[in-house]
């Protein structure tokens, strides 16, 4: 039966600082690192293996895979990059500090913002500091100005569809190393969450989570690697 | 017209320790990481940028390839591995110290395997230290035993031919990050050297080759980007 593990990207620059992030490609800090080091030896420790690795376009995630990946000796794995398994674009609120956006918005206001299902934060707006829409790494792309959890996984899901799935279909176990918001998409989708529970799901870094599914790609078992720092899971 | 750069991983734990590498797997060393990094950070100052990195199934030449990317801000670039690219098979002498194997081979055969184009050393043997014939990497694969020049050659070629020379022609700008003999049997193919000049060609770790390239992939210019530490040019 296929196995399939997501892991969300270890401690960034910005969750330091408290900043909103989405698309912005800011980087591991050394406790990010050292959280894809362990998940990589924690995933070997358990033998866990791979045939196939997805990773979303940003250095963060990225990362996370490669440092995993060498912890368990399996730099060689092939590895998918989309755009699609980025984080949740921020819009407007891309690079803001959280606490000077509550100020000025109101904390109920953000609050919607970073926790409902459907609305999305207000646009990117063009020529700004943290406009990164010139980026070539997104060249030729219909890109996104703002996304919700709701539209973010309406982009997951056909790159999920159309890459991921097959590949579990046909057997192969697979590792996703991605972000909050789009690993959310793809448990959302797997267990067929509403969208009130989804919202409770918080995936914590670097911690391996595995899922075990039957041949239409239900999940039958589901655990964190590390059992100390799990928090609630799908049902 | 196409542009392809050829990049040799940084110095290896093995480098260092003077022993005969080939397939095994060591890492880079400190001195190594820091020439990957050097590398891209001069392929950027430089406005070097790429399409599609191709590297091999060791180790070394992925950390060149993935530290190098990073510090252009590319690691977001498909990247695919082959163990085609991989070093020259050292067959039976893979883990030896050279000072050794000199003084119980002779210092002429010694040199004969390690400078002539088509005399392979003696066969890897199954079940000693360094046997790593049942790999994981390499299931499935008809693998050699041992290689030379030349047959390192005969198995680059239908890789170039089939995934990397399509590419170029396609107008993509490609970066391949791999070894000193994979990278040399790419050199012979492309400036057509002959086996006694090929032997001549040495490309220093960690310094960019940079080969522009005509309609037929015919170098029509090629050098190293970091001068002071170049090497004889193929002509």
């Amino acid at each position: 039966m296929p196995t399939l593990v997501l892991i969300r990207h270890g401690q960034s620059a910005w969750n330091l600082e408290n900043r909103f992030t989405g698309w912005w490609d800011v980087n591991l800090t050394p406790q990010g690192e050292a959280e894809a080091k362990a998940a990589g030896e924690l995933m070997a420790a358990r033998g866990l293996d791979f045939d196939l690795c997805f990773t979303s376009f940003q250095t963060r995630a990225i990362k996370t895979l490669n440092i995993a990946l060498e912890a368990m000796g399996r730099l060689w794995l092939p590895v998918e990059k989309d755009w699609r398994l980025n984080e949740r674009h921020y819009g407007g609120l891309t690079g803001l500090n959280k606490t000077d956006t509550a100020a000025k918005h109101g904390a109920d206001q953000v609050k919607v913002w970073r926790r409902s299902y459907d609305v999305p934060p207000p646009p990117l707006e063009p020529g700004g500091e943290f406009d990164f829409s010139k980026d070539r790494r997104y060249a030729g792309a219909v890109l996104p100005d703002t996304e919700s959890l709701k539209t973010t996984l309406e982009r997951v899901q056909p790159y999920w569809d159309a890459e991921i799935a097959p590949k579990l279909k046909a057997g192969e176990t697979v590792l996703v190393a991605a972000h909050g918001n789009s690993l959310r998409a793809i448990v959302k989708l797997l267990w067929d969450l509403s969208s009130e529970a989804i919202i409770d799901i918080e995936m914590p870094t670097g911690n391996p989570l595995v899922i075990e599914l039957d041949a239409a790609l239900k999940p039958t078992a589901a655990r964190y690697l590390d059992a100390e720092r799990a928090t609630k899971l799908p049902a």
